[in-house]
């Protein structure tokens, strides 16, 4: 079985600065799922001071449509408070590999961030998954050795997380690398309890994709419409696109049961909200073949 | 060693309506050239009548710049006589796995393509590539067994052929047929003979890269910027994107000689000349990282 992540609401839209409607979050959320896309992380316990696209949380969680497995990412026991308050049975943490990511984008050390996880775990029953950004190389500090990144990845699992989310935050990992650390994170951790989220932002998501898959691994991060990430020009890849993730998948005999017309059809109208032309291949592919 | 067969002056332009001058074409191959690109296809000897776009190849071949190895698309033998006129030494030959496909295409069966590409053979005495197209999936006579592309390719080989280009030409296959056809075209024809064309139509080119790099081909045609092969929509993606696979194979420790950053400029007055966005995902990550 295979295990799709989609976070185009939450990490797909945080960075966005034309102001997405509750309505129209719902309407995307409710066409990915029509897709036959089940777990969705949908917002974030950040606050609205710092992302002010994701600041109506309270108003969304409890309109969400049933049958998805939804989380948010909780960034502190603030954060946990509100997310609790509202019922949420699934969070996801964030840290990196990098020191100097996490100084930058959380304000703290990595083990520092590690000290607030342990005492959020300590408080909360749900379901807790850990992302482990910038796992192959930090835009500032440069290449990361693998056995950093297992040992962050592994102090998450040890302290309880149900998986961690490993990531290649800039995009520019290739498969031997995905080889080497998937390796070094399988004599750790098992197959079932890490996930992949790679970014596009050179081409090479789908190949690091392939590479995992081979593997063994068996649960990857995507973006519908590759939204988010994208720290370039428009175009530019950023969160590998769910349409090119579910493509793969499938022409590789993997059995996704996500529709593909209708998942390429349920980012459009957020991708008119926001002026952004489709650029995920296989979106375009699929779109091409069947107007709507 | 790796080659890269770049194919954007020929197959990337050949069906832009805007017509390119043929200095900007010049001063295109230089950029490629200078960027350490070696191999490039630069125009085509089918009927100006046909092909508008490269109606100037007897005023483009003699004033290339010295230093790369140039060849060029020969249809038929009014072809070949206007290339070897012009003194051509490397020629390729277009053909299919799929009648349906030569038939619209060149409007002949695959096996009379054959027959024409005999005579050629038997006149031309320079080095000849065959390019086997829709060796995965034709767009109208669906799947492609792999023993009919093996077995164009062989006859190919057999008849004289120094190499030949295995195309996906409508970009759908992924890592898995990859393996099985390179297998078997690897248990008739030397590895070194063997190429692969890949579209990047769904997001899968450099996945199928990997794999076939893996099994040993050390030959890859691209087009700077992913131009041409472009069915759908802009930014979608036609050609493997010379700019990716250079990244590719760069982070994968496969030495290209190219300097990216050269190569990333190079196809961006064209694209102005164009009207077309940069979209291929290495050249806009590289050209963020050094605005020229």
């Amino acid at each position: 079985m295979i295990r799709i992540i989609e976070v185009g609401p939450r990490d797909g839209l945080q960075n966005e600065k034309v102001p997405v409607p509750t309505s129209a979050k719902l309407d995307f959320i409710q066409g990915l799922l029509a897709s036959g896309l089940k777990e969705i992380e949908v917002s974030s316990f950040v606050s609205p001071k710092w992302v002010p696209q994701l600041g109506d949380v309270e108003e969304l969680w409890p309109a969400l449509p049933v049958g998805g497995i939804y989380s948010a990412l909780v960034p502190n026991k603030k954060g946990l408070e509100r997310a609790v308050a509202l019922g949420v049975g699934r969070i996801a943490l964030f840290t990196a590999s990098s020191d100097a990511f996490t100084q930058k984008n959380i304000n703290m050390t990595v083990a520092e961030s590690l000290e607030v996880f342990r005492d959020i775990l300590a408080e909360y029953g749900g379901w807790v998954r850990g992302y482990v950004s910038t796992a192959f190389e930090c835009p500032y500090a440069g290449r990361i050795a693998p056995s950093q990144t297992v040992l962050v990845a592994q102090t998450l699992i040890d302290m309880g997380v149900a998986e961690v989310s490993i990531g290649d935050t800039i995009g520019v990992a290739s498969p031997a690398e995905v080889r080497v650390l998937t390796q070094m994170l399988l004599s750790e951790i098992p197959a079932e309890k890490i996930c992949y989220h790679f970014h596009d932002t050179r081409g090479t998501a789908i190949a690091n994709v392939s590479e995992a898959l081979e593997m063994g691994i068996r649960a990857f991060d995507s973006s519908a419409a590759g939204l988010g990430g994208c720290p370039y020009a428009p175009g530019a890849g950023g969160n590998l696109a769910t349409e090119d993730l579910v493509y793969f998948l499938e022409r590789e005999g993997v059995s996704t049961g996500v529709d593909p017309v209708l998942l390429a059809q349920a980012s459009v109208p957020i991708l008119k909200l926001l002026q952004k032309p489709v650029t995920a291949k296989a979106q375009l592919a699929t779109l091409a073949q069947k107007p709507s």
